[in-house]
C-alpha cells in the first residue's frame, strides 16, 4: 500500500470505529456520562458557570464557519463542550431560575430520554416505530380523556382507530397552535358544490366562493405570539389575528369579544376561530372558557383553548375549576416539556371530535398510505422522535396524583410569593397570580403611593422611570447568576394602559423553597441600590415627592 | 396526624424524591442505562423481538385511556417499557434495516444527547439557552458554507449578527421545507405602496393588490409530500403544488417546468417556487438544479432545493458534481437525522441571502425582544431542544473527511447492489442508484421478456400481478424480522406509465455489508416461493408464457 492509500484506509477504519465501538468506561465522555448519571445536580452546579459571560465573548468559541476537514478525537471535542458550552448555558433546572417556564426534571426522565434515543425511532409510520405507534395514540388518548372525560367506549371506539386520530404529537406548542388552526382554517372552508375545498383550491378561492373578504382568528390581548404567527403561516395575514380587550385580571372580556365577532361578521370577514387563553404567558390568567365556548358555537367558529401551559391545572382538584368550560373547546393544545415535566421539545393538540384531524390528512406512496396506521398522516411534521415515551412514563410514574401536587404546590406558592412581595414596602405586585405566574416590580412605597394619585402624565413619568430601573435590575440579576427573573411588558388600566415593564416570575420547579423567594427579593433589594441605578432611583423618588406634594388632600385619598 | 394527612405527606414525599434522588445505581434503570453505555448494539439485539407482532395484539398493552391515579415505580414503568414498548420496536439501527432513511448511529452520540437532555436548554431564546445560541448560529455558519461557499469576511459580519440569520433550525426537513416556502410566499407579495406586505394583510389581498389569480410552487412529480402539505398549511391549496414530468431518471424535465411555469403565467398565476430535489425520496435522484435556477431567475420565483437526503452528498469531493448549482438556490433543505447521523428530530433550512429569513420575522414582549439575539423570532417553532450540539459534534469528529467516507461507501454500495440485482435472473432492477438508493423488486427472467415485448393491456396485467407479490414479499420479509426493505409506487415510463410496486432501499448505514445484501436478495426469492403466494405466481408465468407465445417474432426482437 502506498502512503496515501494507507492514510485513507486508516480514515475509514477510524471512521467506522465511532459506529461500532462503544466508549470506553474510562474515556472522558463516559465519565460525564456517569457522573450525570450519578449526581446530575451536582453535576450542572459544577460544570455550568454562574456568573454570565457577555454573549459576544462566548461567539468567539464558535466562530469558525468551515467544517473541519480533519476528525477531532470524541474527548477532545467532550472536552470543548464541558468547558465552552456546558460551562456557558443556562441552569434551567435551577430552583432559583424561575423567569421562564423550566423547572427540573424528575430523575427518571434522564435515563429513559437515553433508551429513547437508543431506539431512535420515527413516528411518522409504524413501519419505523412498531409499539411506538399504539402508545402515542394512548398518550393522546389520555389526554383527551383528561380534557374531554368521555366514556370508556368512547376511547375504546376511537383511540386506536386508524382511520382517525384523537390528537396530533407535535415538536411543542407553537406547532400545536398552528396545527388545531390549520384543522380550523380548512373546516370554515369545506368543499360544496363546485368548490373542492381551501384544502385543495386554496384561501383566495375558498373567500371567493363562501363570498367573505378575508378570515380571522381571536383572541385576548394576551394570546401567546405564536397564534399571529400561525395567522401568517396560514396565508391569513398578521393581521387576521385580532385581539380583543381583557379585564384587569388579563382575561379576555367576552362582551368586547361578542362585538367584535359581531363587527368583523359585519365586515363578512368569516370567525374562523376563537381562541381561549388557559395560562397566559406573561401573567398565567385563564380567560372565562366557558362563555367563549358559547360565543364561538354562536358564530359557527372554531373554539380552540392554548392551555400549553395550564393545561395539567385538570391533574387538580382543587384548581381545575378555573378551566371551566375546556371540555367545549374543539381543539386544546397542551405542552409536555412545560407542566408535564418531560425535557425540551414536545407538545401536542387534542381534538374533541375524532374527525378533525380528517381535515389536515396527507399520503404519500412510499409511506402513510390510506389505510395505515402510521401518524404521520395527520401531523404537520413529518420525522418525529418517540418523546411520547416520555409523556407516557410521567403520567404512569407521577400519575394524575402526583401531577396535583406539583400543580397545587406551584399555585400555593405563587400565593405565598405574592404576599411576600405585597408585604415589602419597596415592591409592588403587578398582577395577582391565578395559575402560578405572577409579575411585580421593584417600587418604593413612596412611589406607589404618588402612582395612586398621579394623573396619566405624572404616571408615564414615573413608570419610564421605573422601567429602567427594572430592566436594569432584571439583567443585573442575571448576570450575577444566583437567580432569575424574567421581564415583560404590561398595559395596567390603573397606569391609563402604559406600558410598565415587569418581573415575571414562573413557579413550576417544586424545588424553589420560600427561602429561595426571600434572597431573589432581597438581591433585587440591594440592586436597587447598585451605584450603577442611583441616579435614576434618585430621579424617582423626587419624581414621587413632586407628585404627591402637589397632589391634593382629596386626589390622595382617592 | 390523621391516617389521610399522613398519606398525603406520605404522597408528597415520593413526588419530591423522584426530582431529587437519582436513581439508584442498582435499580432497573440504572441498569438499562449502564447497559445501554456498555453494549448499545447488544441491548438492542437483546430486547427488540425480531418477529413481527400483530399491532392490533400490541395495541392490547397500550388501551388504557385513563391517566393512573396512583404512581407506579419507576422500576415497574421500566420494566414495562422494556417488555412492551422496547420489544416492540423497530432495530432501525441494524444493518439489515435497509428499507428507510435510518442507520446505525455513532456511538459518542448518545452521551452527547444525555449531556443535551440534561441541560434542558430552550433555544427559542438566549435567555434559555446561552452558549447554545451563538453555537447553533456556528452550526447554520458551516453549513450555509458547505453549500454556498461564500468567503470568510461573508461568515465574519453575517454569522452572528443578530439581525440576520444564514438559516434557520427545525424539527425535521418538512418543517424545513415549510419555513422556506413560507418565506418564498411572504417575499413574492412584499409590501408596496398601500399594501402592507402578505405577511400583514394575508394571501387573499396579495392576489388581489398584485392582480393574480393563484400562486404557485412547482416541482417535479418525485417531490417530497411535505411540499404538498407545505402549499396546504400556507393556504395555496395541495392544488398550488404543480407536479412536473420527470425523464427517466427520475428528474425533473426542464422544458416541461419551462413550460409549465409559461402555462401559469399566462393564467395569471404567480409561480413563487421552484422547488429542486436533491436526493428523491423514493429514488434517490437530483434534478437538473443548475438548469433550475436559471428557470427560477427567469420567472423571478423563489429557487428551493430540498436536500433533506442528498444535502451531504456536498461532503464528497467524487459526488458533489452531482449537486451543481445548488449555490444557486435561495434555500436549501437539510435534514441532520438522516445523512448528519444524528438522532431523531432536527433538519434545517439554510438561506443564500441573510436577508431571507426576515420575511417570518416574529417578536413578543417577553421574549424575541427585538435587537435580542434570541434564535425564536425566525424559526417556525417556538421553543426547541439544543439538538445543534449533535450536529456541531458529527461535524466536528467525523469532520469533512468522515462524512465523505460515509457518503462514499453508500453510493458504492448502492452501485454493487445494483449490480447483484441485475445479475440475478429473478430480479429487476427498477431505478438504478444515482445516489444510495435504488428499487428493484422481484420478477423472473420469462417475465421480465414478457414486459418487454407487452402491450399496455398485457404489461398492465403483468405488472398487476407483480404488484401483489412484491407487497407480499415486503410484508412478509418485515414480519419475519431479519431484513428490511420498505416498497413503494412509480410508474416507469417503459411500462406505459403503469403504477409499478417496488422494493425501495436506502443505503446509508455503513454497517450493512454486501452479505447482508446477499442475504436479503436470498430469503426474497424464497419468499418468492411460500405457499402464501404461490397462486400469484403460477398465474403471473401463465400471463408471461401468454404474452411470449402470442409475440410476433418481429415484437419480441423489439
Amino acid at each position: 500500500m502506498t502512503g496515501k492509500k494507507k492514510s485513507a484506509q486508516a480514515s475509514v477504519e477510524a471512521m467506522y470505529r465511532v459506529f461500532t465501538v462503544p466508549e470506553a468506561p474510562e474515556s472522558t465522555l463516559s465519565r460525564i456520562d456517569q457522573n450525570i448519571s450519578r449526581n446530575l445536580a451536582g453535576f450542572l452546579q459544577e460544570h455550568i458557570v454562574a456568573v454570565e459571560r457577555d454573549l459576544s465573548d462566548v461567539e468567539k468559541d464558535f466562530s469558525d464557519y468551515s467544517i473541519p476537514e480533519k476528525p477531532v478525537f470524541v474527548s477532545e471535542q467532550a472536552q470543548f463542550l464541558l468547558d465552552k458550552l456546558v460551562a456557558n448555558s443556562v441552569h434551567t433546572a435551577s430552583p432559583a431560575f424561575i423567569g421562564h417556564m423550566t423547572s427540573a426534571l424528575p430523575y427518571f426522565m434522564l435515563p429513559l430520554s437515553k433508551i429513547m434515543i437508543a431506539l431512535n425511532q420515527n413516528l411518522v409510520k409504524t413501519e419505523t416505530s412498531k409499539a411506538f405507534t399504539p402508545m402515542e395514540r394512548q398518550v393522546l388518548g389520555m389526554i383527551h380523556r383528561l380534557v374531554y372525560q368521555e366514556d370508556g367506549a368512547f376511547y375504546r371506539k376511537w383511540m386506536h382507530d386508524p382511520r382517525y386520530a384523537l390528537g396530533a404529537m407535535c415538536s411543542g406548542g407553537t406547532v400545536a397552535n398552528l396545527t388545531a388552526l390549520w384543522v380550523a382554517r380548512n373546516r370554515a372552508f369545506p368543499a360544496e358544490g363546485s368548490f373542492r375545498g381551501l384544502h385543495q383550491e386554496g384561501l383566495f378561492r375558498a373567500l371567493k366562493y363562501y363570498g367573505y373578504e378575508g378570515a380571522a382568528i381571536v383572541v385576548s390581548r394576551r394570546g401567546h405570539y405564536s397564534l399571529r404567527k400561525a395567522a401568517d403561516v396560514l396565508g391569513l395575514g398578521r393581521e387576521s389575528l385580532i385581539p380583543v380587550d381583557t379585564d384587569d385580571e388579563n382575561r379576555i372580556n367576552t362582551d368586547a369579544l361578542r362585538d367584535k365577532c359581531l363587527e368583523l361578521q359585519r365586515q363578512k370577514i368569516k370567525v374562523m376561530a376563537i381562541c381561549g387563553v388557559a395560562g397566559t404567558t406573561e401573567t398565567g390568567n385563564v380567560d372565562p372558557l366557558d362563555a367563549m365556548a358559547d360565543i364561538a358555537r354562536e358564530f359557527g367558529a372554531h373554539f380552540h383553548v392554548d392551555a400549553a401551559w395550564g393545561g395539567p391545572t385538570l391533574f387538580s382538584r382543587t384548581y381545575k375549576h378555573l378551566l371551566r368550560g375546556i371540555e367545549k373547546a374543539d381543539s386544546v393544545t397542551f405542552d409536555a416539556h412545560k407542566q408535564l415535566y418531560v425535557p425540551m421539545g414536545v407538545g401536542l393538540v387534542v381534538f374533541r371530535d375524532p374527525s378533525l384531524a380528517s381535515a389536515v390528512e396527507h399520503h404519500a406512496q412510499y409511506i402513510i398510505r390510506k389505510g395505515s396506521r402510521d401518524l404521520g398522516s395527520t401531523t404537520l411534521e413529518g420525522s418525529r422522535p418517540g418523546m411520547s415515551m416520555l409523556i407516557h412514563s410521567g403520567l404512569k410514574i407521577l400519575a394524575r396524583e402526583g401531577y396535583e401536587i406539583l400543580i397545587d404546590q406551584g399555585i400555593d406558592k405563587a400565593k405565598t410569593f405574592a404576599e411576600m412581595i405585597e408585604a415589602e414596602p419597596d415592591f409592588e405586585l403587578v398582577t395577582r397570580p391565578e395559575l402560578n405566574i405572577l409579575t411585580y416590580r421593584y417600587c418604593p412605597e413612596n412611589v406607589q403611593e404618588a402612582l395612586a394619585c398621579a394623573d396619566p402624565l405624572q404616571a408615564e413619568k414615573l413608570n419610564t422611570c421605573l422601567n429602567r430601573i427594572t430592566k436594569f435590575i432584571q439583567k443585573t440579576q442575571r448576570e450575577r447568576g444566583k437567580a432569575f427573573v424574567s421581564r415583560t411588558r404590561l398595559e395596567p388600566a390603573r397606569y391609563y394602559n402604559f406600558p410598565c415593564i415587569v418581573f415575571r416570575v414562573v413557579l413550576a420547579n417544586p424545588l424553589t423553597t420560600k427561602e429561595i423567594l426571600a434572597d431573589i427579593l432581597s438581591e433585587q433589594r440591594e440592586l436597587s441600590r447598585d451605584e450603577g441605578i442611583e441616579d435614576e432611583i434618585s430621579i424617582l423618588h423626587q419624581m414621587a415627592d413632586a407628585v404627591l406634594k402637589q397632589a391634593t388632600p382629596n386626589a390622595r385619598q382617592a
